[in-house]
């Protein structure tokens, strides 16, 4: 696992230096780098497609910006950060004293060391974002101000990557990809998920494991409104978000609360002895509000580690890729894989001896040594087996009535399944 | 507020001499002063009527009553206060020795100032209730007794008030007035519902509010027997009593427990922060008795401040007017209107975008300076009501499961019902 | 109480020295001594019968069996106690040295100085059970061995006892009667099993009881596989077993959690004060295994005092009637008393005059007195059951909710059912 952690620290770094946006060339060299650990699909929606309520913008793209002062020196340069641009500015080319400048200039005077990250997508504007302390050294006088962006028909990119399952009920696992140089928001996710996809693929799965790498809000709802038939087949599914910081473990229920995914996580979680936090459904946050928006309603949860907002670094320059660990996102990486083995595993089997118990020992159930406690455990998982299996409780339901590991509750319904004592 | 409090404090300073029974004119001259407040109507049902399981009674007046020692000082006299004779007694003119009269006067032993609060509706008595400190200081020998008292066919009354609403559904507030010189039970309840009802009207409500007057139990068997087609219309209700004493809060809900009444107190009570108490239905107590017995079981829950029989003062002459304080009456009154504000508005909706979220921004919803913490509050509840109005979440709901107050999503919904996002 | 003690200690006496199995001679001379106490049905069925998932096995029977030094001296003889012999052990009649004999000696080497109980019913084998000290004693040398058993086509041997009721619904209790030299289990079961049926049968209770002695596990399923038809009248029931040890109380409670005996139970040990214990079900223990499982999900739980395993005498000749004591078992017995008091009589009710409160008075029920304690609880726990009398609340749900004695409840239950104004 820590291979896995400094793997994804790498893909972390490679990415971080890239300007992404919800539209644009800096999603698509994400995607591209992505796309050498897995296989993706891209899809390219035009500009003016109507999805769901929402119109898909026009495309972002930024070659240089910068603020120069009367010397021509670069104060603010767009090529030492892609923070130092407010998303999707207008083109500007002007000089004007720092007066007039300020109203276009973003900074954040508690933390004057850090660059903020702002974004503007729906009201046309134009601005820069910089340290208080490199504002405060700026002296008065005339400067250039240069964004070359813009603003044009194009389209809006998102990427797909499937892992193929034994049914065609699916697992959605989605990650934003529009934030530039942010590490744990969402650099972190978009490891974690492709290093998930990369370990699933190892497997055959149960289910078909479907990762979605797209901007936030609009890109959830552009996926969504093309995927009307496909949505219907989702079962269960976890938006990846600041997945790399040192806090702990934290998972925000679905809109339903008593999803599938919220039971197995909280039981894994629990079970891991993880120190962590569940927290309610909120419609804030990440892509779950689209996913758990209430026409859906799907079983979707969100996994973070500190989660939105919840960090100082947060939305600043500060959130660079010293802030994630390997053994962070290694951590989330492998609880992922715990929840995942679990959702997969938990079905409902009915129980075709139900009158009285089944005679175990006559087909070699019956541990017959006696004494050996992972054979108590294992008798002990069967005889729960037997008596839960109404088509009504899942082995999870099994494992928490019982106490027993999910794994040995597993273990035993397949040892029945192969004596023929239940069917699913 | 307090002009209110003094207001009601006035109200029941008038009618604590009367002498009020379940029957009589004490209780026409009741609603004739409760009459110059709110307009009334009055109801007289004749002595014999079947209602429900009972017969409506024969009426009880009294004009006089005293208990005079041989040199003819009257020892108790019913001109200083309704509570000295025994209510319904029957008449008497005689003289008797102070051994033979005992039998028929009532005391109370451990407050032996106080003179207690007797009645014999069903069983033809007669008596007198005196301090114990005036029996002991009375010498022995003959007495004149005499109750120049009626007990004839006539009516029961009771009276009604309505507040229309814009829909037919009705709330009703139902207070008893069959106690003589009581001022907290229930000359407080009667002011308390009379000032709510005024309140009411400077508004237009959203239901119809029906405030019953009417004598403890019987009046209110009346008054189901004679609405049967009404009690469909019923939809949440209170019972008003003890509602001036310096007590904290008591509400008891509904029958059901778990009615919209029930709820509405609930969240009012622990969101005003004010001391209080929140108890289980019990089939004893006033008149929910009969509003919540189980063929009507109507959500009628009861407010009072320290219950039914849960002070020393209860049922004597130290319940007086100096007993409850304009502040308390008025604290009652402003939960009352707080309550109902939050009953009266809370509905459920159905989002028309439920396909992922609307976009607010758009329709100049969302707040595009952010940062102030109202606006703030304003989106998060306009989310909250987005994600839960699926037509089974009342704004109630909303407000519980966000933590938002109920304020804040009420505006949230007329705002998301004017940009036509939601409809009732 | 204390009488009854005395006596199902001496019924414990008596059975302690026969050898029960799961068939055989020891079986039917248990029953034959309980028939003294109760008349029993008792009912042979042939080896080779199939029941449910299981066969009836051939029947075991012993006449003597001891291990002998050189000497001739017997060091392990089935007279002095039937543990001495592995259950169900197969004939044997032979000489071997003492390090070939040890593979067939079973000793508890925590409890030196006490011989533990196994047997092997379903794979053919032979051994001896005895004391640690007893082992460690032996000089090497050559032993004579000879277990003088058959085992042979014949019968599976279990008994029923009948209590009739008012109704033919019936309420099952079930011991085990297959252990050999073992008091607390569960000759205890056993004795506290018959003195409750003679004490039901001095009343006409409503349910009709039906006793079950049978082996454990093929015995219950050997008993529901040949009552198929009765199985659906059972509403209710206990397994009793352990039920004299010094322990508390402990009632693990049947598959559904919810079921009526659950509740009464929980009640009834709740009421009584005494320190008790309640446990969950779980698929392990004694015949609860069986009637709960899934396709009979009967309303089945079991009492005992220490919990199966739970003491370190459990299945050694520490179990003997010095470990079971009269005070014990008399107090099973008044547990269960208690609680088939409250079953019997728990039933649901509808109110006849549910529109408001009927006049009690009018109908002698109302305390005309008033103040007498007794009294103001019989009429609140009129007031409760007519209140929660709509057909889906028992009287054990009014006790509950009301707090009052279950008793008292079905007392008023009564007096309402004599004044027609309650039907069942």
């Amino acid at each position: 696992m820590t291979v896995a952690g400094e793997e994804m620290h790498l893909l972390v770094e490679r990415l971080y230096p890239l300007c992404r946006s919800i539209t644009g060339d800096g999603v698509r060299a994400t995607l591209e780098i992505v796309g050498e650990y897995v296989p993706l699909e891209v899809h390219e929606v035009p500009t003016g497609t109507q999805v769901l309520d929402w119109t898909v913008p026009q495309e972002w793209n930024i070659r240089d910006a910068y603020v120069a002062d009367a010397a021509g020196n670069r104060v603010v340069d767009f090529a030492a950060s892609s923070l130092h641009v407010l998303g999707y500015s207008v083109p500007v080319s002007a000089t004007m004293p720092l007066s007039e400048l300020r109203a276009h200039l973003h900074t954040l005077p508690d933390h004057p060391a850090w660059v903020p990250y702002r974004t503007s997508y729906y009201q046309p504007e134009w601005g820069f974002c910089l340290a208080q302390d490199t504002l405060d050294a700026l002296p008065d006088g005339d400067y250039e101000v240069r964004i070359d962006s813009t603003l044009a028909d194009g389209h809006l990119t998102y990427a797909e990557h499937v892992v193929p399952g034994q049914v065609p009920d699916e697992v959605i696992v989605s990650c934003h990809t529009c934030h530039p140089s942010l590490a744990n928001d969402n650099l972190a996710g978009i490891a974690v998920a492709t290093f998930l996809a990369r370990a699933l693929a190892q497997e055959t799965p149960y289910y078909t494991y479907r990762f979605i790498y797209a901007p936030g809000t609009i890109g959830a709802i552009t996926w969504l409104a093309r995927n009307a038939e496909r949505v219907e087949r989702v079962r269960h599914g976890l938006v990846l978000a600041c997945a790399g910081d040192p806090g702990r473990l934290t998972y925000k229920q679905s809109r339903r609360g008593d999803a599938e995914i919220d039971r197995v996580l909280r039981h894994v979680l629990a079970a891991s002895e993880r120190p962590h936090h569940i927290t309610e459904f909120t419609p804030y946050g990440y892509d779950e509000r689209q996913y758990c928006s209430p026409g859906f309603d799907l079983g979707v949860g969100s996994l973070s580690r500190t989660p939105y907002a919840g960090y100082p670094e947060y939305h600043t320059s500060a959130d660079n890729p010293d802030f994630v660990s390997p053994e962070a996102m290694a951590d989330t990486l492998a609880l992922c894989r715990e929840a995942f083995a679990v959702l997969d595993r938990n079905r409902r089997y009915v129980n075709l001896s139900p009158y009285g118990e089944p005679q175990l020992g006559r087909r070699g159930l019956y541990d017959s040594l006696g004494g050996r406690s992972d054979a108590k455990q294992a008798q002990m998982a069967m005889l729960w087996v037997l008596s839960l299996s109404d088509g009504e409780h899942s082995l999870l339901d099994v494992a928490e009535r019982s106490g027993l590991p999910f794994g040995a509750v597993a273990a035993a319904a397949d040892a029945l399944h192969g004596a023929a004592l239940i069917k699913a």
